[in-house]
This record gives structure tokens, C-alpha cells and sequence, in this order.
């Protein structure tokens, strides 16, 4: 469809911005319908430009209404932690704990830490939070023989990536997967969020200087409140 | 909530797990009405269960049924094109022009590009496939006092990076930017999805040996059907 036969999108959108433009941090959004009569369109083509800068993370709602977000957490695609990629763009990170227990995974996370399928390795699951707002759940697994006694000496709502370190292991390399999911609804109440928010899901395998995988992590952030950066050369 | 509280739900993933082990790729996965029988469970939660593998580009719509994907197209982020991508991934890649003609961007990209704010730029918008199949659509800013002839000159149908070399261009770097969005109406058209499927947005500016910005491009991909790739390292 050429843009010309979409007029009304367009101007609608174009209206939106220009309404976000004159609101700060926080202000409130008119609602729908004080749209839809200001724009003299239909609601349904205010509600759906505004689903867009929803889930672009331009405006949030807030009890009964909308409001204008801050901007998106910004994270390099490095072998930092999540810890160092917030502090970095300014926030203050923190975790929850959700799990932190032996699992059987799924075939593939025990053939990413060089096990046989079926091995236990232990999971951390934990919410990511920058200035105390959920960001982001993220499953960590780790070989057991190796990491096993991080169940006594390990405080899972600390960096695990400072524990890692001081056992003398350095994160030379990491693979990482980049893709787009819908999270379960068990994600989405974890996150506070609804399924229908898109998320980025990051999956990584980090090795040591050795060359031996250290840990697989699944990392579900949402697609509202983060995006990542890097800068790519020859 | 604990994963406990939700056996359904879960029960319902890992039942569907088993339904797609014993399927090929183009196979047809049984109706939401005959899962929901089969599993005991209300169609409700099949069709979450459903909706969510369909973003994860595990199943996809064909006609008025469903069928098992090809697997995801996976990218390496890199100062590669998407031709050069799609060729390493074994697929044919091809495109379709929508737009190019001069523009007057929004500011951030007259500033990408080095340029006053509204500056005329030139503007390149193609969908892009791999096997025929609709994947992304690419929108690329070139400055025209550069890259002007190109209207003479150049197919829109075959690579642009190629026709940038073959000017003496070297891409030295690029920044990128990768986040999550919903397509507009017309963005989902040309892709030939709905407004609700999760997309992958990449924004970059690709710089030349002498560190002068060449292009800026957005690139929205069908978050089922692609994903990137990086390695990364100290």
C-alpha cells in the first residue's frame, strides 16, 4: 500500500507527535477519545498509532491513564554485564531473585556448556530491575562442578558476573543470539507487562580464556524500555 | 507467579513441543479446536500457546490453516549487507523498490548524515526477500551531493552496498542501533503480516575510511523470521 492511500495514519501520527513535543517526562497523554475528536478521526486509528509508541517505549501507561516515558535504557552489545551496561547509561541496577536451584534444561543449554543431554547445571532466574523499574528476566545456567559452591558463598541479588570474576575467571568471548519474542504469560506478570509486548530475547554462551563455555543465559527485556548498541568494524 | 501456579499453561507448551517434534517443516499443525480437545484445555489457552511460537516463527499461517516454518534466516551483525547475509545463510536474496526519490528526513537522520536539519536527501526504500519471501524493509538516507548519479546509475533491484564499493567507497564502521516495534499498517502490508507481529528494528550509520558517514538506514525485519547474530570479544 503507497503512503498516499494511508492519509489519515499519517497525519495522525504526525499529530501525535507534535502533541508529545509540547509534554515533558511524565505528563499526561489525552485519552482516545479526547483524540479521536481533536484529530476528527475514527478511535481505532488512534488506538492503533498509539499501541505504536507504546511499544516503542514513548509513552507508558500509568493507573488509568497515559504518560510520556523517559527514554529507553540504551545497553552496548559487550561482553559486560547487565550491572555495568546500566551503570554505565546512569541507572542504578538491582535484581530479584526468582529461582536459584539445580534444573534439568532443555537439550540445547546442556550442549552449549559442553554436557551431556540431561545433565543438572544450576539455574538463576532473576528479574533486572535500573531504578527499580523491571526491565528484564534473565535465566543464567552454569555448570555445576564448576560454580556449584555459589548455593553457599553466592547472594543472587548481586552481580553474578563480579562473583564469576573473582574466582579468576575472565570472560574473554561470548556468542550472542539477538531475536524478538512474545513473553509467557508468566513473563509478562513477572515484568509487569502484558503477552502481547514485544520483547528482545538475547541468548549467550560466554567462554573463559580457555576457551570452555562458562555460562548460557536468556535474557527476555522489553522491547519498550531497552534497546542495544554496537559498533561494528572490519 | 511461580511456574507452579500455571501447570496449565505450561502443560499446554510442552504437549505443543511434542506435536512439533513429530512434524516436518511445511506439515500442517492441528486446529486450536482440536488441540484444545486433545489437551483438555480451554481454547484460550491454546491459542496464546499458539500465538506465541507463531512470533517465534516456529509455525505460520498458510491460507486458513497453520503449518510448521523453515527455521528463522540468522544474520551476522556485521558491516556486511543483507545480500552478502542472506548468500552466507544459503539463501537468494532479492528486492523489491517502494520508494527512491529525494526527501526531506526527520532531523536525526539529516544529522547522521552530516547535514543541516532539513536538507534534501536521497531516499531508498526496498523490501527485501530471501527465497521470494518478504523479511524486511529497508529504508536508506544518502547524501546527495555523493551519491546524486545513483538515480541515473543505479538498479534498485541489485545491492547497494556493491554499487557504493564500486564507487571507492570502503565501509570502515557503522553504529547500530537494534530495538523492537510493532509495524504501521503499511509497513505490515508491505511485509505482508499484521500490526501485531513483533519486529526487529535496526538503525545504522555506516561510516567510510576517513570516518565520513555514507548512509543511514533503518531496516525493519519479520521478527519470525529473522535474527542476528554477533561474537563478541574484549
Amino acid at each position: 500500500m503507497a503512503p498516499e492511500t494511508q492519509p489519515k495514519y499519517v497525519r495522525v501520527r504526525t499529530e501525535l507527535e507534535h502533541v508529545l513535543a509540547d509534554l515533558e517526562e511524565g505528563d499526561s497523554v489525552p485519552s482516545e477519545r479526547v483524540l479521536s475528536e481533536r484529530f476528527s478521526v475514527a478511535r481505532e486509528t488512534v488506538r492503533q498509532a498509539l499501541q505504536e509508541l507504546l511499544v516503542e517505549g514513548r509513552i507508558e501507561r500509568r493507573g488509568r491513564g497515559t504518560v510520556v516515558s523517559a527514554p529507553k535504557m540504551v545497553q552496548p552489545l559487550s561482553l559486560k554485564s547487565y550491572t555495568e551496561g546500566a551503570r554505565q547509561f546512569g541507572r542504578v541496577p538491582s535484581r530479584i531473585m526468582v529461582t536459584f536451584a539445580d534444573a534439568v534444561p532443555e537439550e540445547s543449554v546442556c550442549a552449549g556448556l559442553g554436557l551431556a543431554p540431561g545433565s543438572t547445571v544450576m539455574h538463576l532466574e532473576r528479574v533486572l530491575l535500573a531504578d527499580g523499574q523491571k526491565l528484564g528476566l534473565e535465566s543464567t545456567f552454569l555448570p555445576k562442578e564448576r560454580f556449584g559452591h555459589f548455593y553457599e558463598t553466592f547472594d543472587p541479588e548481586t552481580s553474578l558476573y563480579t562473583a564469576i570474576r573473582a574466582e579468576g575467571v575472565t570472560f574473554a568471548s561470548a556468542e550472542e543470539r539477538i531475536e524478538t519474542a512474545l513473553p509467557s504469560p508468566r513473563q509478562a506478570q513477572l515484568l509487569e507487562t502484558s503477552t502481547a509486548m514485544p520483547m528482545l530475547l538475547l541468548r549467550r554462551r560466554s567462554f573463559d580464556a580457555a576457551g570452555l563455555p562458562v555460562e548460557v543465559v536468556w535474557s527476555l527485556f522489553r522491547g519498550d524500555r531497552i534497546a542495544f548498541e554496537a559498533t561494528l568494524r572490519e
